[in-house]
């Protein structure tokens, strides 16, 4: 052998063996070996070059692709659909590849509420002779092939009662007391009456349950064109050629009251639980209720004679609305027809699954980050709630992937939810809430809730409690603004919606959180600082309710990559904003939870008080005194332990790092008041419980201060202030209490 | 100057040098320089050398100096002597010399009672015509000088209502329900008849409340020499001869029902706080009640004729006990002379304080070792509650000495509490769990609870929830049993009074909380792990209700020494017994509860269960299969955690330790329930709520069994039953999770 060919083997087997050890490093899959680990000091604090890291892999074109599979078919809750998607989400966060720790799912027995499909429901005019003159249509056109679907559940007033009714009809605009008691003012008997309202206004079960007190005995809803197209209404100027409402659309919805399981209220839903006689519900509409389009509404209410109604209460049908109870004289139906609505809703036991996923934290895995969305749909629910779902996948694979990489694990743990039956009560995630109560109360340190990811693409939309305001805040400012790259999140919302802070100046402004997705149970129930987070309407350009196919046979796939988000830009700046809020909240050494920005809330809360109730309650010999130095205590002991948190700064010590996150953690459950609200189940929250009265304050003592100014001289409706007024001088002095030293009593 | 005095004078400044340092070293004290501290390591354990310097420095003449003090006058709640006490407290635990962290006093405006001081109650026996032929003392006899004191109150029934009721006397054993249905089935109208009745079997105002629903007008209440005496009468062989009750003695007592201010359930008693019309207050005795001595009960006994007593309501009076309702023909009072029940109570809104007094933890200061008693009396009240309180500050001084010394710091804090009120329904420690429910709800590892601290001086006695019974047994394994040398605490307790446990064989036996004293709103409201701690009776000498002077006059210091703890030795070993169990819990790394105690309770609950309620529940179709799983459950998870809690035993991670103690301090929480009893106030804790029915199982579940047996047929009855037990199921599946690995869901 020549030098050189010996030379040349060396090399050659040298170069053989490296690429060898290369491929056996690179290429094949250690399957037996230990994942590497992220060594992660107790004191380790958010790292930014990771936080760039997530927000760079997150991909719109895989989004675009989740919601793509997440709405190719209907996925009522508990149909075959919805279960393809359980086992989807728990193969995705199941599979060793995925980097989760752990993924199951958690089923419980819920009472669900669904038209027969061997009967459907029927909305008719019928003549005073019995004859049907009219028939309400039982399913949305077939505009686009998706409505066609054996799978669309026909459009319903979920747990209405079944019945029929028949009876004159009347116009109620939006079935608030005030419309149906305008009614009677005009003369109009409404005992026996078919009540046809609008949606918007008050809540779906409002309307039925206000029109029953009136003697109402059937209700329909449709959606008026002025409320949600901006008034278009012609096929031409609708869905597919538009984001508009076809006139055959429909928005289904449950109509149950409360939230949670209706048979076992503050209990989970397992087989065993006790359950309610049916007879003890509460909350379910007492009347059939029918929604229909407003194609069909057009027909009804275009051909109603009567005196002619408010300005107010007319729409965009292209004719005069009137009040009924008669047809027109020179109309389509004789002046005496009658309207009959047939409903064949039936109750029905199902199971519903909730899929967990879970990170395991590395330092303080007892502390918990929940971030969840439902999976159910009315129908195919592209942008409800899959825009969110095809959001969550979308950063689970990327967080998921980081640790099974051994690049990053979390400092506490994440949670990732995919709740079931939230269309009709959101209830998938108030049964977990119970079955976890302890759990939750003690560990949770916020919520997170993405539903509707994506309502339009012009800018970001938080509600939250105000501690969530500056996390959110420092996350906003990270991101790009979609369609805008020289502007970030944060400087486009403050263009949109803002206020001005006493502390910070101009600001965008947070939304507070009502019980209209899964996060319900999480604040009011539980106490746990939560937020809600979407990309949303620029308001100057659209006065729509909602987007216009909520809830119909038109959420899907297509709509949303043509009309709402195309390129899906909003869907990855609202994935970048939610996984960097996530990753400071699971890896910031100190909680990133501003609690003055509470003080300033409770300020406001006051300010209102006094301005509003302070006269009235002086008169009655009430001072809000007790609740000016309860709020002065909190804004101290706010300010105080603002002034500690700088000193840990640069701590080594993990148990004073704890410390302090667990007071900011559980201020939120020091405003818990489980006697707050005795009427209401789950309510609990003295600050953000429901309230009826326009002045923003404590809820309780705005709604107690209204009911007894109609009733000014019935002694115990004051008391009834005087006790409101008393929870929430506790609630602000215990949550005061624990942001205080902690050895101070 | 000679060279020799030239040395002599340098030696002797020098020598004064020397000796200016060594005065100014100890003798001058160090005003302004920072207490020494001791560094403690965030995973240093208990130290068992301190816990002997602290058990050794305690001094049973310091107690028994203590004692003397606070029993020297009458000390009723909010008269001048408690608020004296008050001031005496906060100097002991503000003064610069005690080693505590700081002191104060939280006041709350209460609702309490008192007799008429001009206008005292009166009991007389009056003719058919109207004249008093016969009065009660309205004050004890003065046997030892203290009884003459003016601050003594006048013996009565608090919160019982005045009213001049007059009628027939009858006989009603104990008022219980089943004692005034006897006397009805006896054919006796108990329509405005004045019931006499003893104390024991049912609480005081239950004889009142059960009395009232009979028709009965007014209530008399005295103390049967068979049930507190032995038998013993005369006042020979009575206090100040033995420790008997004198025949004068009357047991004064709350009638009120409930616990807590009555006027504030739910609230704090500030001054602002809302209150309720006297109207809606519950729990007040609905018929005016005055308690009596034996010599004046016998007077009325003896003569009083109808038919003979059943042997069971016979009592040792020296006569044969009657039903009455009319008196002995030939007795000493006309056979239709009646009896007037005189009462002049009276509601008043008083100041009541509570002082507490913190030791910091070093690492832990936001995890609360409670230690409390109540300081009011009814009269001098040398045993109830003094007898606690001079242990309590025995204790306080010693820890806060060494404090002082910077020889020692605990781990967590330590907070003592003087509690007001307590007589009246504890009231004072109620207050302060509403008031700061939250903080104590997040940060509370345990109360403990010495209010009567030496009842006899046998053996030691402990009520508490299961995970104490390790803490305790530890302690008690480490202090000698008073007068016997060679026994230990723990040895001398399993004499008389042990049970089988499955899993540590023979014990001695922890009884249950009930609602007795102020552990009460800790362990049913707040869910905190409480105990309460006394030494007591060899009930082979003694069948004493209680201690035979308890709420009277003759409950003095005099008593205490001569009789019940001569030499302070019980006090002495409750003492070290307690001071034991708090560093253990203060300073362990690790909080030496063992939740498998808590299973082993499980397991006998559900057994009792089976074996009580079983069938019944399965002729109806209710399995306790549910509660079964739930229990194997909670027992597989106690038992794991007991495996990871092995493997921290030489852990060098402090938040790894913490997270196990925050699920040994929490599992009490997971088994709270508000909806658990709604008809009472305050009681959450599913598994030791209040109970009537005599299987000892989940009382929620026992009584509502019990309530659906009475009335079978009744389909909602059964309907609280499966509730109830879904109530049980709840909680300990609850209880389980809190045990589980804290990253699975």
């Amino acid at each position: 052998m020549q030098w050189w060919k010996a030379i040349l083997l060396v090399l050659g087997l040298a170069a053989l063996f490296s690429l060898g050890i290369i491929l056996g490093h690179f290429a094949i899959p250690k399957a037996d070996q230990p994942e590497a680990t992220v060594p992660i000091s107790p004191i380790q604090d958010l790292d930014q070059e990771m936080l760039e890291t997530v927000m760079g892999q997150l991909a719109a074109s895989r989004i675009q692709e989740n919601l793509r599979e997440l709405s190719l078919k209907p996925h009522l809750a508990t149909t075959l659909r919805d279960d393809y998607l359980v086992q989807l989400l728990l193969q995705r966060w199941q599979s060793p590849d995925s980097g989760l720790d752990a993924a199951g799912q958690g089923v419980y027995e819920v009472l669900l509420s669904f038209p027969s499909q061997e009967q459907p429901n029927t909305v008719r005019v019928v003549s005073p002779g019995g004859a049907t003159l009219f028939s309400a249509q039982q399913s949305e056109a077939n505009l686009t092939g998706e409505q066609g679907d054996p799978e669309v559940v026909q459009p319903y007033a979920a747990y209405a009662p079944a019945g029929t009714p028949q009876g004159p009809l009347v116009y109620a605009n939006r079935g608030t007391e005030s419309d149906y008691a305008y009614l009677k003012e005009q003369g109009i008997d409404l005992n026996g009456t078919i009540a046809l309202t609008r949606y918007g206004g008050v809540g779906r079960g409002a309307k039925a349950v206000n029109g029953a007190k009136h003697g109402v005995a059937g209700l329909l809803v449709y959606t008026d064109p002025r409320d949600i197209n901006d008034n278009l209404r012609f096929p031409n100027e609708t869905f597919p050629n538009s984001w508009a409402l076809p006139p055959s659309g429909v928005e289904r919805g449950s109509y149950f009251e409360y939230f949670g399981d209706p048979l076992t209220p503050y209990f989970p839903a397992t087989p065993s639980a006790f359950r309610l006689e049916s007879d003890n519900i509460q909350g379910f509409p007492p009347i059939p209720t029918q929604p229909i389009g407003f194609e069909d509404a057009q027909v009804l209410l275009c051909n109603l004679g009567g005196s002619i109604a408010p300005d107010s209460w007319q729409g965009a049908l292209g004719c005069d609305y009137r009040l009924g109870s008669v047809f027109l004289d020179n109309g389509t139906f004789p002046r005496d027809s009658l309207v009959n609505v047939t409903v064949h809703n039936r109750l029905e036991l199902r199971n519903s699954s909730n899929v967990l996923g879970i990170i395991r934290g590395a330092v303080e895995p007892d502390r918990y980050i929940l971030y969840g969305n439902h999976r159910d749909s009315w129908v195919h629910g592209a942008v409800d709630p899959s825009s969110g779902t095809a959001v969550l996948l979308e950063i689970t694979r990327v967080l998921g992937t980081l640790v099974k990489k051994g690049m990053w694990r979390p400092r506490r743990s994440i949670v990732f939810a995919s709740w079931g039956a939230e269309e009709f009560g959101l209830i998938g995630s108030t049964e977990f809430t119970e079955e976890f109560f302890t759990k939750l109360q003690e560990r949770a340190v916020t919520y997170i809730n993405v539903d509707i990811a994506v309502f339009a693409n012009a800018t970001l939309r938080v509600q939250g409690t105000p501690p969530v305001q500056s996390v959110v805040f420092s996350a906003a400012k990270q991101v790009s603004a979609p369609g805008k790259s020289n502007l970030t999140v944060y400087d486009n919302w403050l263009q949109y919606s803002n206020r001005s802070s006493p502390a910070h100046g101009l600001i965008p402004r947070l939304g507070s959180l009502g019980a209209g997705s899964d996060y319900a149970a999480f604040v009011h129930f539980l106490g746990i600082t939560s937020m809600d987070i979407a990309y949303t309407y620029d308001r100057t350009k659209t006065s729509a309710r909602i987007y216009p196919t909520y809830h119909t046979a038109f959420d899907t796939f297509q709509y949303v990559e043509k009309f709402l988000d195309p390129g899906f830009t909003s869907h990855h700046a609202v994935a970048q904003t939610v996984s960097n809020i996530l990753l400071r909240l699971s890896d910031s050494l100190l909680l990133p939870f501003n609690v003055s920005d509470y003080s300033e809330t409770l300020w406001s809360f006051l300010q209102a008080a006094q301005d509003s109730l302070g006269p009235g309650l002086e008169q009655q010999g009430i001072s809000l005194g007790p609740l000016v130095s309860a709020v002065e205590r909190f804004d101290r002991a706010a300010v105080a332990l603002d002034g500690h948190i700088q000193t840990l700064k640069n701590t080594s010590d993990p148990l004073k790092v704890r410390m302090v996150n667990d007071q900011l953690m559980l201020v939120e459950r020091a405003f818990l008041n489980t006697w707050a609200f005795p009427e209401e189940y789950y309510y609990s929250h003295v600050l953000w419980g429901p309230r009826t009265s326009q002045v923003v304050t404590f809820p309780g003592l705005a709604d107690a201060y209204d009911e007894a100014l109609g009733t000014p001289n019935d002694p115990s409706a004051w008391a009834k202030v005087r006790k409101q007024l008393s929870i929430a001088v506790m609630a602000v002095e215990g949550a005061a209490a624990t942001l205080e030293p902690v050895d101070a009593f």
